[in-house]
């Protein structure tokens, strides 16, 4: 297809397509003139991602080109694309004024890793960003008691064993590659979302007045 | 304590302060001459608030007044005030060009609610959040499979069942909706890296060649 055709079905605009192939986060498409060159279901299909990335994702342009490096590097294994890709999308927070709270909020990383028995790198950012969350819980009087710590733990034990299912029904290095990336994005919008909806469902258990 | 102090003690700068108290979400102080105010722990406590929803949670400050105005209405009675505030700070996501996917969607969120027994307003905007990601998972082919789907739900309802148990050890009603309010928000974010942390040591457990 053309590229106008590609715009059509993607909804991404050329302007915006052109710059995602002056970037490199799109493959070049076959030149077939000086001024025009084909596209097929593969651009199509990283155009989406692009876009599910940059629009649900909120992610950078700099970053999406980073991990979409590692998912197209055929030497890179399958859990460290899962690790460049993790590392990469991760905020690891500032750590601006928790430095009070820090043993506490460290403490309470240690009652959730031991609850899970998660084995993990100790310089995985996610570890600094849900310290840095923790001190702030700490300093605003608001920390969360250790039956709370380990159903979060629980929680994102379960979503995490979610996403692995998932990704290993992926056929493929790429495409598994391709679903953890997406999983981890758009997932956290997801579980999000459904933590509201299960806390509604909650509270109105608890503390809705009766009709 | 006077503004500068205050300042010191929150790390808020004053000229933010001021702001604050020109937008109302800080309560003036008691003035003691025609250019001084005196400030206490109370206002201490809500300029953590303040800040934390703000940089951690990334709130606007608009969305910030409206929910700390539910949590100083005294009418407002505690189901009413988390449905307010998790309202408020929930984007309902962009229903553009889902519409092809929105009915698996829906079937996905129905697989979730029925395995989980949420009862949910057909209103909150979590709903329209959830469908909007699962409507973008399937369109990138992505789409969840139902073990995927309810292990999701599963974390969803555990996470939930944690702040609820938060919520309940806090003092009184405006206790508890600043913990429900503040959960809510530096939660998404202590959730998406829990998460992450489980991710590898699920990944390492799968995937990691042997050293």
């Amino acid at each position: 297809m053309r590229v106008s055709e590609l715009s059509r079905s993607s909804g991404v605009p050329v302007a915006t397509i052109k710059y995602y192939l002056r970037e490199g986060l799109l493959p070049r498409g076959e030149t077939t003139s000086p001024n025009q060159a084909r596209y097929d279901d593969t651009h199509l299909r990283r155009l989406r991602l692009i876009r599910a990335l940059v629009e649900v994702g909120g992610l950078p342009i700099a970053v999406v080109k980073d991990v979409l490096g590692a998912v197209d590097d055929p030497d890179t294994g399958l859990h460290d694309v899962l690790g460049r890709t993790v590392y990469a999308i991760t905020g690891t927070g500032t750590d601006d004024g928790g430095d009070e709270f820090a043993d506490a909020a460290d403490a309470d990383v240690r009652t959730m890793t031991a609850h899970t028995g998660w084995q993990v790198s100790d310089c995985a950012p996610a570890l600094t960003g849900a310290r840095t969350v923790l001190a702030r819980l700490h300093e605003l009087g608001q920390a969360p008691g250790d039956d709370t710590l380990k159903l979060w733990a629980e929680a994102a034990d379960r979503a995490a064993e979610g996403d692995l299912r998932a990704i290993a029904r992926s056929g493929g290095r790429e495409g598994a590659a391709e679903t953890a990336l997406i999983g981890t994005v758009l997932g956290d919008a997801l579980l999000a979302a459904l933590r509201r909806i299960a806390q509604e469902s909650h509270s109105a258990a608890r503390y809705a007045p009766e009709k």
